[in-house]
């Protein structure tokens, strides 16, 4: 192809896409989108051949790095076996993804429940919680996201549930966020055990005996990668036992290989009673996401008929991917290095930027799932301009990476597969564009 | 492969389903799923190589047949190219895909937003039509299912629908259903007119100006392939235009020739304001969904954020398959093979059953979407009770048939590359179990 042919092909995907393509969570008047063809591992490039470094993984959901080729080769077979079947019949591989994920889950989560994605993952979840419970009400936190279905959206936190909330039910608590604290807390310890004195008050004061289930995010993470205080989630747990109330860990970004672990709550001390996951299980390769599912729960649909499911439950290119996917991450060590590098160089590294670049207000996260948070003012706290954060968005994709962006905030999230070098390169360009936002203050 | 080992893979499937795998509207204790490990055209087979004519096209989405050679390349070559990226990114075939499905729609409708599957377009269209018009209320019928999410699944009339009414703002009417009227009409005439009448006074007294939207499966498809009778959509339209009301055609089943057609409103005088699909758009060998969106509606959203969105919006495989199966369907005439035989083979085919086995009630139909309505009793018309329907299903797979059964009917439901020698086999399988039936009686 020549030059010309591929640069023609960027400007069609560019002009059929503003013709035809309405797009999520935007005003579409003002889009700008940029064009992408191709990638590999960490990189992404479009048809003329521009390149980039991907930290957002997409949308934080390409944990395995883009085309590995043993995920592509598994689609590719199953493709040619057989591309769909229904969710009542059983399926070989449907039932190899199923066990793969049972197995790194906490024992006791022995089924699966497959879907499109994390929206109806949540969606199913609270389902089976207010079923198994006979309770109707749901608490999350103000910061979350679980997804723009129904229920999910209105189990979300930030500002997208509020033009989309139709569904009653719905309860909002606040979470921990030190940096932020809604508890006026000076410490972690502090502000773990306030936060579980709020929540166990909101439970008292709602009704204990109306709650069918606490939702929350192992992490929160696109309200700012909230990683909970030692104790908090088991506290949570506590809550939940002494009311019979279900909890639910939204595991869907957080999840395999992003926290460095295979479940962001294998670094806590808790078992939920339902897991929901999407994203990193297969990488996105093809859509899907579930539910896992504890043995008590799952007893109540064993004579009740169950009231959900969908067509394209438990796909089989779905689960191909999602078999081949854990098959390498577990062969590869690629939880392993996601762990190793967040603590010994993508750790170390925002550390360092943050003590040379005022701009930056806290550093945090784990494995592969960063935040920095950025501030107008260290003292005050008070949140970069949205317009600084878009000129930070534009000098990185001038810089060739690819950030993740949102409110007052830069996630640090590549996938899971990134090499010390890769690191060492958006290092240095996240540096270069916070001394131009420093320059701003 | 031996033969032990063929049959030690469906043994496995098996043993893998019922550990680990939770399914989709259904008590888990007794399942006994069939294993299906392979297809072609309209047969599909298991390990031991035990093959099947698929009448269901598995849940009525298998429109191009199984394993169609140029969808499973345009997969394969997609997914060793760029398996997935970001929705906010331009993707010439996320483009290819919308522009194919914009041509064959009705005019006026140029965007596509791109979801998981029917349930979250359904989600997606109510969004649309709730914040183009600032109302709340959707109005939708008693027979029809829309999806398990949130609110599609609250839009749903069936049974589905009431263990999950945690949406507000839904009103359901009765549909046109000549032979079990709520209209006491007994000409289809008198059952079009009624039935507007009826949808008229409800929305009166809903107050028209709470009502966002009108939301309806052009032709109620798991409710019993209920086609409506001439002028009835017309005059839903012009209702809708009087009191400024949405309509939203659900064609997730109807839709990309299953009613011999690109979308089953072609053979209705009425274009909608949003058209919700899945299914058939790809024949479901990647998830994905979408809604085609009106330019009034979609105006609304080019200063305004639209307040939805999902990881997997326009995926990459979902737009190649989509746009390989658009193609295939165009140049192999498959739509037109639809029209024909429904017409000709199927229809004439299963009129000479009617005439033949009293356990028929009715027939009704169009395309490759038929519908055998069961009774116990012509005259009181009784549906036949579900053990009987179990029996049939039982046997109809006995004979190598897998049928599509919902309440008391069979829906008679195949690819739409059926062959006239399949739709021969498949009704003289009928034939023998609609005899079995009589003798019931």
């Amino acid at each position: 192809m020549t030059v010309q042919q591929s640069s023609d092909l960027d400007a069609r995907a560019v002009e059929l896409d503003r013709s035809h393509v309405f797009h999520s969570w935007s005003a579409q008047g003002a889009l700008h989108p940029m064009v992408l063809a191709g990638g590999s591992g960490t990189r992404v490039w479009d048809h003329s051949g521009r390149s980039y470094l991907d930290f957002s993984s997409q949308l934080v959901n390409v944990n395995i790095g883009h085309q590995h080729p043993k995920v592509v080769a598994a689609i590719t077979e199953q493709a040619t076996t057989l591309a769909t079947v229904a969710p009542a019949t059983a399926h070989l591989t449907r039932g190899e993804a199923a066990r793969r994920i049972v197995e790194r889950a906490p024992g006791g989560l022995d089924k699966v429940f497959f879907t499109n994605g994390g929206a109806d993952a949540n969606e199913n979840a609270i389902r089976m919680a207010r079923v198994h419970t006979g309770r109707d009400k749901v608490v999350s936190t103000y910061r979350s996201y679980h997804g723009n279905t129904g229920a999910a959206i209105v189990s979300t936190g930030d500002w997208r549930r509020v033009p989309n909330e139709y569904s009653r039910g719905h309860v909002h608590v606040f979470g921990p966020y030190l940096y932020r604290s809604e508890f006026w807390a000076t410490t972690p310890e502090e502000e773990g055990e306030r936060a579980l004195q709020h929540l166990r008050r909101v439970i008292e004061c709602e009704g204990p005996t109306s709650i069918a289930a606490i939702l929350l995010e192992t992490i929160p993470g696109t309200a700012g990668v909230l990683v909970p205080p030692p104790g908090y989630l088991a506290g949570v747990r506590e809550l939940a036992d002494t009311h019979g109330i279900m909890l639910i860990l939204d595991e869907v970004m957080a999840g395999f290989g992003r926290a460095g672990e295979w479940f962001a709550l294998d670094a806590h001390d808790v078992v939920p009673d339902l897991i929901t996951f999407a994203k990193g299980v297969n990488s996105g390769y093809v859509p899907v996401g579930g539910v896992l599912i504890s043995g008590e729960v799952a007893a109540t649909f064993d004579e009740r008929v169950f009231p959900g499911g969908l067509t394209y439950s438990g796909h089989p290119l779905a689960a191909a991917s999602i078999v081949a996917s854990i098959d390498a991450m577990s062969e590869e060590g690629i939880i392993d290095n996601a762990r190793r590098i967040g603590a010994d160089v993508i750790g170390p590294g925002l550390a360092d930027l943050a003590e040379r670049h005022p701009v930056i207000g806290e550093v945090r996260g784990t494995g592969v799932f960063w935040a920095l948070e950025l501030v107008a003012d260290r003292t005050t706290r008070a949140p970069l301009p949205a317009a600084l954060i878009g000129k930070a968005r534009t000098e990185l994709l001038a810089r060739g990476l690819i950030p993740f962006t949102s409110d007052n905030r830069i996630h640090v999230v590549p996938p899971c597969v990134v090499t010390d070098d890769e690191v060492a390169e958006a290092l240095a360009a996240y540096d270069d564009v916070l001394t131009l936002l420093d320059e701003e203050l």
